[in-house]
């Protein structure tokens, strides 16, 4: 065998801002996972997927300049295509939805947890690399849309254990902030689109540093009525500021008397950062104070089948990383312990004679459908028993002469029988 | 909102290569994924993943020449780290294990099913993005581990509904071949290396043209030995044509009176593509006239973790794509239908007014753990009634009054009630 062996010793560590995820890690992932599935079927969004892989072009077209410029990984390939990892999923979605939303009946509900990559400074709950579960209802009727969409969300969180003490969703709506901007501040396009990036910042800048920001673009008039707006912090300032029906406006009306109000925060800086958003906007808020910040993203569009020539077709999606997920999970304590693999059946045999037999005890327990670890070498009792309470497993079987010894480590019971007898069936049943 | 809105339109079709998974192909694949889950909990393997992106040495280090050359997705990130899309787990797994290996029992028991991308030309059963189900046993006894993975693979195939009918596992073992080449051939290693690319093609190339790749660099008394060893077409012949002891020869004596002797043939003509093999290697092949191909292929490695300077691990494993696991069922017409989506409850109203009581009913399933789909808005029974049955449902719910009335769709069945009663639920469960 010829090996191609580098002069420098290879790295055992992964790609930079990227995980290896041993298998306690997978576990924490694969219960994420299928809580994703779950609570997606429980709202009957049928699972979709796309490839890794996307034509640069198509984020061009629907993405935030920034993630474009800065974030994403892009690279010509061998036939001189410009493509990219996906960096999120919304405009795979939108591609596909395009190929098939004529013949389909609305509302289209769909969902997928892929892996996205982007390029960015690694950081506690940012990775380069994640996996986000995402959610979109295309063509259902506004508001009704958006509350199934946050209702989902929300019993998401509630099946990891969490509650309206754990988590808030803080909520807008573009069409306010377009009234807003249209007949309160008078504004160009061009001015709104920087007024949005403001906003979207307002938060986490230094007020001095604000201010800045909104002098070079406003008049003193139009920046005290942006800060009057950026002072607003419930539903009632809201709509009394702003006195226009509006989607925001229904759904607060409808979800009256339902679990889901005790969630919904107004935030007049949530605006989202990606351009695609036109209607309602909304984050998933971590209210533990050693994680204060958003978990999930999401909200409503008008027109993301635009590029593709497409008749519009509302939608509402959000996405939720696996990574910021998991911070809060462990933040509050919700996260269960995954060190111990599955519980399995340790098949142990003392002598090289056995060998044969345990194979066979190996195979009929898996044929009846138990995880089996078969020691695939001789090994003494204690041996047997200290890796069995190693691994945390319930039954261990030792194979030492004619007999199976047939151990309940959970309820101390023992079996001795020349087969798998039917007080083994039992036990295990 | 800015649009940067490109002057082309922008394409719906999936980067070439790719697919673009659609409910009905992503419910077939979580079909498959979800039993090689169930297959790898019943060996008590346990899940793992890595990143998406490697650094390129990994690569030059592991795989094959072919592989790094021609078929693999490279580029250089924002910080001139030369890096590539993995076209393969098994340097990945090597790289994680390596970390891990002196702490942890043996052996190590590992399943993923990774996305993976090689730069290739699209055909039936090879496409640039597939998933890949990979278990690796690490540190485990030899020949001992390669019967555990082998009945791994044929459980699996089986727990599909696949038997000795439908595939058959190809074998053979680098350790004759080496022995053929050292012993019987006499060739040195660089020769080595070329007749193991020629022996890899040997059964595909006509045979003129095999003729001359062998008078390259063999005399005519080594060709006629090779042109033997190619001709061995059973373990009899090929155990009495190097009377050896072989990792190979063990492990026919040891599943002698097993379910997976029915399923072993030897073929000369296996030795892997990739360069990393060492013992036992194998391809599973179809047994269909229509798609007679490897469907998956493995194998013993011994020197995996050289490259990381870290102590030799024995290990074996092997990788089943999903594009030809489909392939193979479909052929066999293994695969369960998935054009319907999920069941579910279809809750439907007539009038606005009872769109607040169709979404308290819509919870109230949902918190039971059913799944249920809201018509968002009203619509008459009739259509209703069609609704349900273009997706396949079994209950219906109609909501036109102060009753519910829940249809029970396969059996015909009608309950109505101003509560969801203990009828409904009885029904459900």
């Amino acid at each position: 065998m010829r090996y191609l062996i580098p002069m420098t010793q290879i790295s055992k560590s992964p790609y930079k801002g990227c995980r290896d995820l041993f298998p306690k890690l997978k576990r924490e992932q694969d219960y994420l996972f299928s809580k994703m599935r779950e609570v997606a079927s429980l709202y009957a969004y049928e699972p979709y997927d796309g490839p890794m892989l996307e034509l640069v072009d198509l984020y061009m077209a629907k993405s935030g300049e920034e993630l474009i410029n800065e974030q994403i990984y892009s690279f010509k390939d061998r036939g001189d295509r410009f493509v990219a990892i996906r960096p999120e999923m919304t405009p795979t979605v939108a591609r596909m939805v395009a190929q098939v939303h004529r013949e389909t009946p609305k509302p289209i509900r769909w969902y997928c947890i892929p892996n996205l990559m982007r390029y960015e400074r690694p950081q506690k709950g940012r990775l380069r690399e994640h996996w986000q579960f995402n959610c979109d209802i295309f063509g259902g009727p506004e508001v009704l849309s958006e509350i199934e969409i946050l209702e989902l969300i929300k019993d998401l969180l509630e099946h990891f254990g969490a509650t309206n003490k754990h988590f808030s969703i803080l909520i807008n709506d573009r069409a306010i902030v377009n009234e807003l901007f249209s007949n309160v501040l008078k504004v160009d396009e061009q001015t709104s689109y920087k007024l949005y990036k403001i906003i979207d910042k307002s938060k986490k800048l230094p007020e001095q540093k604000l201010e800045v920001l909104m002098d070079e673009i406003l008049s003193s008039e139009q920046k005290a009525n942006l800060k009057k707006y950026l002072s607003l912090n419930s539903f009632e300032e809201v709509f009394s500021f702003l006195d226009i029906k509006s989607p925001l406006r229904d759904l607060i009306e409808k979800v009256q008397e339902t679990e889901l109000l005790k969630y919904l925060n107004y935030d007049s800086s949530i605006v989202r950062g990606l351009d695609y958003y036109t209607g309602i906007v909304f984050e998933v808020f971590d209210l533990h104070p050693d994680n204060r910040r958003a978990i999930c993203g999401g909200g409503s569009y008008a027109n993301l089948l635009q590029i593709f020539k497409e008749s519009p077709l509302q939608g509402v999606g959000f996405g939720l990383g696996d990574v910021t997920l998991r911070d809060f999970l462990i933040t509050h304590d919700l996260m269960p312990d995954f060190t111990q693999p599955d519980d399995a059946i340790l098949v142990t045999y003392q002598a090289d004679e056995f060998e044969k037999r345990a194979a066979q005890v190996s195979r009929t327990f898996r044929q009846a459908g138990f995880g089996v670890e078969s020691n695939l070498k001789p090994i003494k009792t204690s041996k047997a028993f200290q890796l069995a309470e190693k691994k945390n497993y319930s039954y261990l079987i030792l194979i030492e002469g004619p007999e199976i010894v047939f151990k309940d480590l959970v309820n101390k019971k023992e079996v001795r029988s020349q087969t798998i007898n039917d007080e083994i069936w039992e036990i295990l049943n």
